[in-house]
């Protein structure tokens, strides 16, 4: 067992050059404790109301997270066998510790990846389990994080205190009530909790259940929305609302950035086309670009930023989607453009300094030639930072490489954990914090910058500047 | 003459910092002596039946090999002046002496290629030459090679043995009849030639002779094709063909990976108007897409192995194409998609872990943003190394950095050096291997992952993944 | 004020790993002091005609350099309190201190910028200023530069001489009748400054002032162009006139890299539908790519070298254009394709070794997809060096990592600076220089090269290849 001792080396990701390993430490002890500001992600914030332990370890480190079992899918393991809830009614493993056996003797696959980085850390940091994962200690591990997730320390406000958590966006349809966010605020838990308004389900008239779904934002908004206008004031109103619980953003996940400013006769006939059932595909793109006009405008009323994730080709397996649903591994990136797609929206909003439009990207070509340069320019835009495949070792350093000579760092803004796995929260703020101080420490090494504005700019980067673009 | 003197760094192409290439070092010593398993490359199998010397020191290092041709070109020097054979019946030098005075005079230009490091590689590992051709030395050097080719233990069986190849796969047209590979194994002699099946000159119905290429598979399966239905048996039998003689692959080489599966009746309907010379463009772009997944379904069934190389535009230059013919140089990469593309094929193959489908590329952009998520979920898809122009020490770095989080190791499937310059094999795996070695070295430098799991990752990439990806 | 001290470090821009610094530093050694080449560029000639001071440190290093000013417009400081002057009468702040005092205040947004490297190389090495600008210093440091400015060791001709220009070349409308070009020859000054002839003003019918600008190239070939063939004839004149002033190169800039050639009926149909104010967007594009093949052509017959750069998105941002008028720094790339675009001009005029296109791009995805192939094949094609955006130590290394494998750095063709703002020139050329070093000092350690042939390489990019590239 002694040989498969395993922990953290505290010099971890830092180039092994040593005089850019030295400035990577020195930068990074500034930063390492600096409280976590979480401002996009999708954790289920009911955790945080009931507050009761994590099922099992299965369903807290593999079930949710689909980064997971998508690799493990990919090498021919069957999904099913993983736990992973069906939408068909077809069985699915109910036994944990199957499921667990399985992954342990997978965990190999994780080497080199973000997911492998990240549940090294939520086993050693956060649990304090030094050995690696594998299919002889599976059991043993097993039956030591049953017995920790059961303690009081490890539930879920306890982790989030633990975690130095300043303040956690959960991401929330436009017609959720916010029932879990008002219950953590009634509660007294000083946990700062805040929702972020994601009207996708409402703006996208080629959803499957768009109808449905605009029954639920009539529901919510307590008036039944039977044109264009009272669905304009439909979100206006949801937005007055998600403030009211804390909200600073909203959040909008489009297959491309087009934007284009309908009159509001034209939207009106789109709209009323789509309550018909009539509306085609042409409908549906031309609505989606001009909503997202829609939602800049009101941004600009009333100072909600605006982020913006482009470029996911939702539910590529249509095998895996029939029978498991959304959100499970099978989205795929496709090329986009951003010069000309969002021209309208930057040419109507991007001068106003009082409006924030945050812009993510899937496809890092776009980095250098398209982003960098508008949020070079513009007032109005800043650039997310590195998103989803590229939340990774590499990933940041080239999002750096690619986006600091033409955009500097203050048009960027900090991190996002964007994560459903909550204890991940804080293996992946690491790893940012870490990769950051490690580009620093380049320019530093290469005497691009100095040490004393290199330790200022990590400052701003893990908390400065995040909170100040989100109005956090 | 010593300033001249050359001779291979065993610590060439690790990255100099001493920790890395300490552990680089270590890595590149475990799989440095492998043997080569080469499952998709384009030597002429001939060379095995005869087993003769080759004719020259110009006909073996420049003549087959368009990496070089078409560098000494870009310089201003006439292919004519290469001795190139031209197909318009233009006169080209015959002398190999002189083509090897004006190759010696331009070798420079190498300098920071990939044909420039196998060069030396050639020079110094297999030949035993221990310096840097040139101008003045160009005539010793021609009469030193020319007098080891002449000898047994540079014959090509020798070579191939001396070369440690346990395996090499040859490409061959779907009407060949593979003379060839019988005769080698007819003789006793116990190297491992297999052919491949690359139907292209059959499933792309613009090609210039395709009813020729038609009636040479007629002849092939002994039935003459006068349909489509016909057509599909034909392709068939031969694949049948090529299993009984070792093949366990396919080839398809496309413009596009666009897929799209029609019915019987409308495949048919191309096929005739191909046969009547009526088909245009639209209709072979659709043929194509068909038999692609035509060729995905007959590997669900016979179990060869689908490779898909797509992206390149092929005979750029009219007037090289139209004096020299195919494959000489002007062939260049345009932007290629794949989510879009391969959909079709992936949502009806892809999840059956009983078919492979191996991916390549020309368009890096790719590799991050499409190929790695693809083939870090679909159970069927595997990701082609760096190919091509990318074959080389910055390209497959990059095809690490870029693909190695998304799809992890484990769903890429080693090396394949694709060349028709059979003495440049071993060069071409050592290149890869000590890159594969460096990779892996940063990031035991960096503590992402341990010496022990390199190592064994490294034997993966250099041998066992590409024997099962390959069914070798 | 000693905390402040600041210098280049003479190391600056290295990798900080010893081996390959030592050989950085050797290699670099070799190229530092070379005479400036400076092939392509924005400085306004008449600057070496009337020799006068330059205004003050604001109009130096801030008014005319759009990089500096979109840094600080995107952080929400107003264009106008730049002092940018404005073409639609709004007033603009006059007073060069207080606009010193905001550049000062907001320096730090350089850091990890080119900008930010070349404006500390140009107080340091040009004006002697041994610290960093900030909001404290801003004055003192204003009257310390603005007393250098009016002394005569730093009039432009005395820069230009103290920076180790041989050469320069200006950018000039096809209309230009070159006076102060003329003037600098009849001086009697020996710095030699080079017209270029960018005839696009004319060649893209779709400009605004498109008549104007050819009621300007009537008059100045004194006769009236009234029809295609004229027109013809008058840029040919042009070019003439060009060359007795020293120029040796064209240049296009096109928001596409399209070339098609149309029939001279076709040409003139065009033509006079622009004159007639009836020309649409696609007559436009076919133009404007038909008059790249003209260009071509013409140069096959005076020599003028051509260039090509391809891919920005003019005056993205209409209310900043409206305002204050072209190259205000809203110019954004978009994805630009030269395989297909590029073919008819290379079918046509590449394989003539007499014949030199070199082309530029600001989609870094080209380099080694389409780019180095294309350049590494015809003869005629050579490759620009990393433009704008990516003119820095990431771009250039960028550049050299992705193009070099496939076209050699033969196939390249050195620096060009491309600047409006003169003092920046040493500044830009030393980067370029210390990277190309760098990249050299990393193949040396990497055992690809010798160090004996990367110092070789390092004199051809920087001085010989240039030369030859642009016939200086």
């Amino acid at each position: 067992m002694d040989n498969n001792r395993f922990e953290l080396n505290p010099n971890r990701f830092f180039n092994p050059d040593p005089q850019i390993r030295k400035i990577a430490v020195e930068i990074y002890s500034k930063i390492a404790k600096l409280p976590i500001i979480s401002p996009h992600g999708h954790v289920d914030p009911s955790i945080f109301v009931h507050n009761k332990p994590f099922p099992n370890p299965a369903q807290l480190f593999l079930i949710p997270d689909h980064y997971i079992f998508r690799m493990l899918y990919s090498q021919g393991i069957k999904i099913e066998a993983l736990g992973i809830p069906t939408i068909d009614g077809t069985e699915v493993e109910t036994d944990p510790r199957k499921i667990w056996q399985i992954f342990a003797e997978n965990y190999y696959l994780f080497n080199g990846t973000p997911s492998g980085v990240w549940l090294d850390y939520e086993f050693t940091e956060v649990f304090g389990i030094n050995e690696k994962l594998n299919g002889d200690n599976a059991q043993r591990l097993y039956d030591e994080l049953n017995e920790k997730i059961n303690s009081t320390e490890f539930l879920p406000r306890s982790l989030f205190e633990r975690f130095g958590i300043e303040v956690l966006s959960t991401t929330d349809a436009a017609s959720d009530n916010l029932g879990n966010h008002q219950k953590i605020l009634e509660s007294g838990w000083k946990g700062r909790i805040v929702p972020c308004f994601r009207p996708d389900a409402v703006t996208d008239i080629s959803v499957q259940n768009w109808k449905n779904n605009i029954s639920a934002l009539s529901l919510a908004v307590d008036f039944e929305i039977k044109n264009y206008e009272q669905y304009i004031e439909a979100l206006k109103k949801r937005r007055k609302f998600f403030k009211t619980l804390g909200a600073t953003s909203t959040d909008h996940g489009v297959y491309s950035p087009f934007t284009i400013e309908l009159t509001d006769k034209q939207a009106s006939e789109i709209f009323d086309k789509a309550l018909n059932g009539e509306a085609d595909s042409k409908d549906a793109g031309l609505f989606t670009a001009h909503m997202l006009m829609e939602m800049a405008r009101m941004s600009t009323e009333d100072g909600l930023v605006m982020q913006i994730h482009a470029g996911s080709f939702r539910n590529h397996n249509e095998f895996v989607f029939n029978r498991f649903g959304l959100d499970k591994g099978c989205d795929i990136p496709v090329q986009t453009e951003f010069t000309k797609n969002l021209k309208p929206l930057l040419n109507k909003y991007g001068n106003n300094p009082d409006f924030t439009v945050i812009v993510f990207t899937l496809d890092e070509t776009t980095y250098s030639r398209e982003l960098a340069p508008l949020a070079g320019h513009y007032p109005s835009m800043k650039l997310g930072p590195a998103w989803w495949f590229h939340d990774s070792i590499e990933g940041i350093t080239r999002y750096r490489e690619m986006v600091t000579e033409t955009a500097g760092f203050y048009n960027t803004v900090g991190f996002n954990d964007d994560t459903r796995a909550f204890v991940s929260i804080p293996a992946r703020h690491d790893v940012a914090r870490r990769i950051d101080a490690n580009f620093l420490a380049g320019l530093v090494a290469r005497h691009i910058i100095s040490i004393s504005e290199a330790k200022k700019i990590a400052e701003d980067l893990t908390y400065n500047l995040v909170k100040k673009a989100y109005k956090l």
